[in-house]
């Protein structure tokens, strides 16, 4: 089941940056750790924007949170999820 | 290059039926083309509402707008575009 | 799995008035045996306006789709949909 | 009689994470009250958002408001508030 | 209990115009009648707009709505409700 | 002549607590001085929300502008002003 | 008393000519009229809009909104009107 | 002096097609005179959208706003205005 | 050349009085000696609010931006221009 | 192939007055290095406004998001990017 999510991210200019540094790779390791268990199948960079456009593949909406909801950026970002369903003209 | 392109549809009520079904049959032709050769990789269905995400993946700017210009509901949509980037933390 | 959901109906005033009257019948029965096989727990009237929020329990985003999309008001209404998650505060 | 409440929780990054917990434990015990005496049937948690849509079952407005004022977070949060009346189609 | 309303009133241009003028008819003679019994004790025009803003009293979210539901006016207005609740500094 | 204004309370959280009460208990007394004069004829809370719709009387809008701004709590507050004019259908 | 008004022209595309040229002749008139008098002392077009801004000097808001209504375009005008006063570093 | 123009096109859908393709054309040939002479240096279509960016080189307001009223689509089109400075990091 | 302009005035809660009161005292006399010169021919106070609507008399956009930039409170508002040309029904 | 951006630039008020006068040095010297090598076709200042509406011309949606991010003043602006295409009516 399909979820575009999009995530914004806003770290407070005060967050000392070692302590940003190390919450960035702990968000990297546990996005691709989705990505190569097949649960987050895109993610893409808006240009310009320190935000990302996701696609998710889950099995609820309990799933869908659970994964959001751990996040290390979580706290520092606004994010916005749009359920997808089957387009009737897609062939894939 | 990727792109996300939210397209939401408003025929009008006072468009004959005929007319709208022969449109959207020549839409539906026309995204499958673009799909089969590469340039429409995701088209879905947003729940509960007359309008899609579709992922378009071409070789520049003017390339899309002819694309979306192109599309037969095209004067019956409102459109919106995001040019996309690859993310550093995508493994793909 | 739950999702809350709002309708908004703006049926065209210069649809004639049998013509509504009939689309309102089917839609009313539409709801109610949603409402009865316990895939539309919730519909309330938001006041003052001619718009509800209801609540659906379903199987997945494509099976909430087919169901708002088959709503009989379905082409005169504005629809939003949030997908909702068990609350860790919730009782029951 | 019935409210849509929407909450939106936005608790300051300085905020000491112990005062944080403790306000969080005491919102936590004083919604399940609520739960438990009948006035806040139903609270979920919006996916992927710090936020919830919950309903309300009281006498008054009044009412309503002292429940809210009273939330242990309330100071933290956006809270907005949408009157519910019965729908014609509803069974229940 | 006590509600703010807000009503916008967007005729369309098409509606002929003793129609029109007969609806208005009715809604004043509606409107005067819930003034004088009590529950609609406030009227202002908004300066510059066909719009009113307007206090309603009634016991309940369903009472406010039936009336709000039978203006004459209804089909052609957007109406947006406040719930009101005592304020602490108020001395009436 | 009456003017409807909503006020939005929005007091930092790092405002000492004694200072915000003192604060607030000026602006309960500056309220009451002026509800009891007649120039502040409602107050109403919006339910859920650390905010108010009131209504003032007053002889311009420069005699407005200066009871507004002198509210002890004008630096934390989103004022909005809208001036309204007697309604035809109004019986008062 | 001084009032910022923002007018929007939206004549429906529909309404013959000759009648939207009677219309905007007697508009002018009305608008000259008023700014001999002294009550419509500024009227500037919103370049590149259908649009403008104006300063009204009236002696109530009552007085304001019975000359914005008796306008010949009222109908077809969005109208927004801000209450002005006067600025303390204002030397005229 | 410069100004950045933002123009979107919303034709009625029941205007006769041969009156639009009529105002098309002269829409472009009045474009076309007005960059050959200078005064309309950019004209970029938005990507996705009947829509266009334009600079405009003109020595005044005044002269901004007769140019853009006098474009054959200014009864279908929003427009809207950004004054621009020079930057002081342009190297131009 | 005429220009309206909205400026509204966010001073941070934790800048301190004095430097405050400093910036204020030469905002006031920066804008009265540009009103004496008759570049800054109108300021109004919006009522309820710390804000202005501004008339700006200048040779260019240029000239604007300079003297906006200028004003000892720049860094802490909003400011919005409006260019203005001259409308058909004015009289002066 | 072009891009047409809107940068808002919001250094917070508590930045150090040397830190921020280094990092805007920085990003004049990238701007006008970009300029010279012609991907950053224009920049100009939105009148009133610490704002630029730029152009730039690059090969790709990443090279520009790696241009805008390796912006100096990148983590202190809001950017908005807008894809251009040729205009049909464009004479260069």
């Amino acid at each position: 089941m399909l979820y575009l999510v999009r995530m914004d991210v806003k770290i407070p200019h005060d967050l000392p940056a070692d302590v940003a540094a190390e919450i960035k790779a702990r968000e990297k390791a546990y996005s691709q750790q989705l990505q190569h268990d097949g649960r987050w199948p895109h993610i893409w960079r808006v240009v310009g924007e320190y935000a990302n456009y996701s696609v998710f593949d889950v099995a609820s909406n309990d799933e869908l949170h659970e994964l959001l909801q751990g996040l290390p950026l979580f706290p520092y970002m606004d994010i916005q999820v749009t359920p997808l369903a089957r387009h009737p003209s897609a062939i894939a």
